[in-house]
């Protein structure tokens, strides 16, 4: 129960054990390309293009920079953890002119006005926004930064690193004006890891269209994938390098799944499940690490051991309950607070008992550590 | 039966199904570091450092052009085909002053004269060459290679691209003085495809230590992936990127069985049915590519079609038969010739028939179009 990699349901698991298959096989060329146009309809986009490459979701960080970005050009990153930071840094490699938004405190978010106070100081090419950065459970307010850009900074493209957020925080790519956004197979599209999945509006792609320079990446180049994922959505062969087939296989299944269960549907059951842990860890006393409820993330719960119960205390009495769950990772405090996944197949099949398990489990294991709850 | 991917054994596939497990979990920590272990025994390196990478064979391109070869730096590329020309074009994309040293004709091999006088001409930070070009079959000397290259050019790193060799083709990565072995999970290694999988050698490192600038890629640069290479190996938690779990796993599995049979024994048994397959071919009156054997792979067979067979009569019957093989893919003579992997299971487990079925498919597939064999 970490955010990310979550649990997988049996059937995308299954997807991965149908033996050899070609890349360029007919059959699987239409799950590819299935895969590809269930991507964009996860999103609520009409036309933009998603790419699905074998790698890290962190790959995705490398596809914007390398084909959005060009040497000198000025990138805003808006930063709620340690996530974002890194974001900058994968930027900076690339030779953008990076600034750095980060919000005052560990569980807060820079807010829309000093946001657009740092937009009207300068041209920015791109500006970037980890919509849930896992590091601190914050949740990233996307869709009042995609319509602020959109009126005032037309010409600015918006990217949200949506890693941990992508089919369970409610994203709609074309209402909300965005430009990317990026993810990887492990968190809450529910596929085993080593996918990363970037979608880009026409006007990124545009944008990218019109760059001077090449990518000054090779793997990350669109002029790489491009070609390749329209050719797998009209049913094509294409090559450019072998994609990770059982993955796309897996994906394909994790995807269909959510399709059916409907993505706003998705949306709402993670915020219930969100508000039933956080009620449940707030009613024991503990304290969230996001400032308020309305900055705070569904996909996962960031919470401060309370007084007297320490990291080396409660992970190991959590383990020895059959429970894994994540250690603090924000630099400043990660000693102070532990970190609960809840997306995915844990909180739309409550019959599989994940969330109340962790809850007890939890409970169990700070009364262990002599914490009264 | 292409060449890659290949089929997989039950247990490789059955290793993807464990359900979810945590990129930092002590368990997986193990795997992965074992995993990297056994990459260094298949290539014969005593200190060699492995890179597992989530991402495609084509990731290992960007590995060596981004951390070995700084801008307007010399590399000497050794083409035998398609793969060749397209790691220099990866490499050029990094800043590479690449000269491109083509067989001249399809189906041949440059002399390791014609390398050791392009070697004497100016001063090569890295000679790259394709192991096994998948294009045309082709089998470059990286022994002979790499004993010239330690002899009279030792600053220069020898790269060698095995995609379509590791684990097949005698590759002894130590005795050769090889600096770059790199290769993905779905060829002769046995396991699915999505790892990119990178050897080098302490020269190699020390080469990118002593870089003047960073490397130009976030996502394939050193700086991110040794850390986390060496904390797996030395069984520590760490994090730069997730990486592809399941994949790994099964890996995990198929390095094991490789281990298991004998690396030198697989070598052996792939010499043994690759000379099946071509001598039956030949018998049947078909032309190799290779222009002999001396040059030809062991991992697959590539063969012109006899006269009045083409692409679009044999394959489609082959696919009848239930069988995938591949067409061509060298730009000059793509439609003349077609293409059967021989890697794996297949070659080593005689009891599954793969290497029969293939050849009695191709015989009667034959007799349909007319030909007489």
């Amino acid at each position: 129960m970490i955010p990310g990699p979550i649990e997988f349901h049996e059937h995308v698991l299954e997807a991965m054990t149908v033996g050899a298959t070609s890349h360029v096989d007919p059959g699987f060329i239409n799950i590819f390309g299935e895969t590809i146009e269930m991507v964009r309809k996860v999103v609520f986009s009409k036309d933009a293009q998603p790419f699905i490459v074998a790698g890290s979701g962190t790959l995705g960080w490398d596809m914007v920079a390398t084909n959005l970005v060009e040497a000198g050009e000025n990138a805003l990153v808006i930063t709620n953890g340690y996530f974002g930071d890194k974001f900058g840094l994968c930027l900076q490699n690339y030779g953008a002119n990076v600034t750095f938004l980060p919000s005052n405190t560990p569980g807060n978010r820079p807010s829309l006005e000093a946001i657009e106070q740092e937009l009207s100081k300068k041209k920015y090419k791109i500006v970037t926004v980890t919509h849930v950065d896992t590091s601190t459970g914050v949740l990233a307010d996307i869709a009042g930064l995609g319509r602020l850009v959109r009126q005032k900074f037309p010409e600015t493209l918006v990217v949200v690193d949506g890693v941990c957020s992508v089919g369970c925080e409610e994203i709609k790519f074309d209402d909300f004006g965005l430009d990317i956004v990026l993810t990887g197979s492990q968190k809450a599209l529910g596929a085993p890891p080593g996918l990363s999945i970037v979608v880009a509006s026409q006007r990124a792609v545009q944008v990218y269209n019109n760059r001077k320079s090449l990518p000054a990446s090779y793997y990350a180049g669109w002029n790489r994938w491009i070609p390749i994922m329209q050719g797998y959505e009209s049913r094509k062969p294409t090559y450019f390098a072998t994609p990770a087939v059982q993955l796309v296989m897996a994906l394909n299944v994790s995807l269909k799944q959510l399709l059916a269960y409907g993505v706003e549907n998705n949306f709402a059951k993670h915020r219930e499940v969100s508000n039933k842990v956080k009620d449940t860890l707030e009613s024991w006393g503990l304290k969230l690490v996001p400032v308020s409820r309305g900055v705070a993330a569904h996909a996962m719960t960031a919470v401060y051991y309370p007084e007297g119960v320490q990291v080396t205390d409660l992970l190991p009495k959590m383990a020895a309950h059959g429970i894994t769950i994540a250690g603090g990772l924000h630099p400043t405090i990660a000693s102070k607070y532990f970190r609960i996944g809840h997306m995915g197949i844990s909180v739309t099949q409550p019959e599989r008992g994940h969330i109340e398990k962790v809850l007890k489990g939890v409970q169990a294991s700070l009364r262990q550590c002599g914490y009264k709850c």
